[in-house]
């Protein structure tokens, strides 16, 4: 069994896959928690979602999270709706998924937790966007399930359901498995489903990295789908998280995670997750750790990543293994 | 099964076991390659192999590895003698077991080709040693097996055997399982047997980290053995080792693997063994992490690892897990 979920964008395909190398879904591009950001979309102003979007995909994102969590705090004075995520997200996420589509060229994962704003950004991505999310939450799947089978599109499906996020990983893969069932229902296949179980903080939960692991074989192993994860999670409230996160990564991968939600602007992440690819067999000749050798030289000469990785990028070195165009097109 | 390795110095005992924080070997005390300190030990300055003994210890190896493999060139003017291992090794190791059990409390591994070295050190060496190693060699079977049952010690075992190191890791399982039925016969138990399964570099075998991690759970499922490696073959020649290491040991962890050889004076690698630990949940309440994550930010202010982590020893902070001697003692 060799799940692949196919992702386009206008021009690329990147396939999230068992045999493919990680894929790191940048993530951002996200008002939630970035109050600065928040107040520029507010004023229309996309310069840093554009930067964020050339930098992420210079340091190795294959694959874009745009969310338009956000309401505008000033309009509110004067028109109540802007407090409102449902009267917000639709036009934002259009906006938002517009302009990065016009800065770069890679699959965008629509992020919001308003099915309206989902709706608004499948409407305009172009190629074949990853949709992020559906949840076990009832009325989550009424809504969510049918749009996704609509648009022929991957889906994002957390393990939360109506009473909550299980303390237990087998509750937690029980509703994994209940929204790959309800996903079938919609004729949405298996392999357009990637199952996020849920990272609990190991700082709180001393098992959580052993239940990931755990979670993420059984996934693959019994539902056949692909995962991902907010890696960060794992390392909240402990110092030196990154090198928790940098840990985390290839002991996932290991276990057969293929994606995950993050901050790709970190070397210690990335350089896990390229020597993490390189040591599953998913880096040809180490021609991508080679590459990324150079950009680490550079960073230890001085350089911020963000700076390296977009030298190394501008050189012709910054793709990895996404190429032209090679999957099939569910979309016209 | 909870397969566990018992090692004691004079008052300090260390476990090798599947639910223990994974157990670092130190490599430096090792004259093969490092010509200065072959040098020094013909002259009979032991200043090199002191400190060396103290760093590791306080970087947080656990056990040290003690190699004895010098010839003595200058000497072998005045006394061919002192080109021969024979010669030279017994004695030579009974003096480096001597100095390094003076300077730290750890136990040692005793590591010579030459079984009258390996005598030499069990005659010498406090507690229970570890022994490395024997091989699926007919002749090292028949000479270091006996060692092992007189003396009741553990012994690392490495899967090749006289023909050679296979490229096929079902081969590499089968010496080690010879291994381990010709130590039976010697009423040697299969919990003194720590396999190498031999780490082949991935630059020169694309699969060499998935062999190591299929092979590493076979052995601990198949065989009930602990592992140990020699953990930066991994990434021979390859450029920004240590970024491969440091995502190899992670993923060699959740797969199995319980101890490594390997060079402890180094951030990178211990970091992600400690983070690794953590996420096993070999870290209770993440004390060891916290207790490390002072000593990287002291190096992220421009301290060299092993002082930061000599000040973190010195302040009682240095020895992760291990305490007083809690397990059996294996001889008198």
């Amino acid at each position: 069994m060799s799940t692949r979920t196919v992702l386009e964008s206008k021009s690329k395909t990147v396939v999230i896959g068992f045999d493919e190398p990680f894929c790191v879904i940048g993530e951002r591009i996200n008002p939630t928690g970035r109050k600065k950001l928040a107040a520029e979309l507010e004023q229309g102003n996309f310069e840093t979602v554009e930067r964020d979007a050339r930098e992420q995909v210079a340091c190795g994102a294959t694959v874009l999270d745009v969310n338009s969590g956000a309401v505008f705090s000033n309009k509110m004075a004067e028109d109540p709706r802007y407090a409102d995520n449902n009267f917000v997200e639709p036009p934002l996420m259009r906006e938002l998924c517009a302009r990065v589509q016009a800065v770069v060229d890679v699959p965008i994962c629509i992020d919001s937790s308003v099915p309206e704003a989902l709706e608004a950004g499948l409407s305009v991505c172009e190629g074949r966007p990853l949709v992020n999310s559906v949840t076990g939450e009832e009325e989550r799947l009424e809504k969510v399930l049918p749009l996704i089978a609509k648009y022929k599109v991957p889906v994002v499906a957390i393990s939360n359901d109506d009473t909550g996020i299980s303390d237990d990983p087998d509750v937690r893969f029980e509703v994994a498995k209940k929204i790959v069932q309800r996903a079938a229902d919609f004729g949405i296949p298996a392999y357009d489903i990637v199952v996020d179980p849920l990272v609990m903080p190991v700082g709180a939960k001393a098992t959580a990295g052993l239940q990931v692991f755990a979670l993420v074989k059984r996934l693959r192993e019994e539902l056949g789908v692909n995962t991902t994860c907010g890696a960060s999670n794992i390392s909240f409230g402990l110092p030196n998280r990154h090198g928790i996160n940098a840990a985390f990564l290839p002991m996932a991968i290991a276990a057969g995670m293929t994606s995950a939600i993050m901050n790709p602007i970190r070397k210690a992440e990335m350089e896990a997750i390229r020597a993490a690819n390189f040591l599953m067999d998913h880096d040809a000749n180490g021609n991508d750790w080679i590459r990324f050798a150079r950009v680490a030289e550079a960073v230890d000469n001085g350089a911020s990543f963000a700076e390296a990785s977009a030298a190394s990028a501008a050189a012709g070195g910054g793709r990895g293994r996404s190429g032209g165009r090679a999957g099939r097109r569910a979309r016209g």
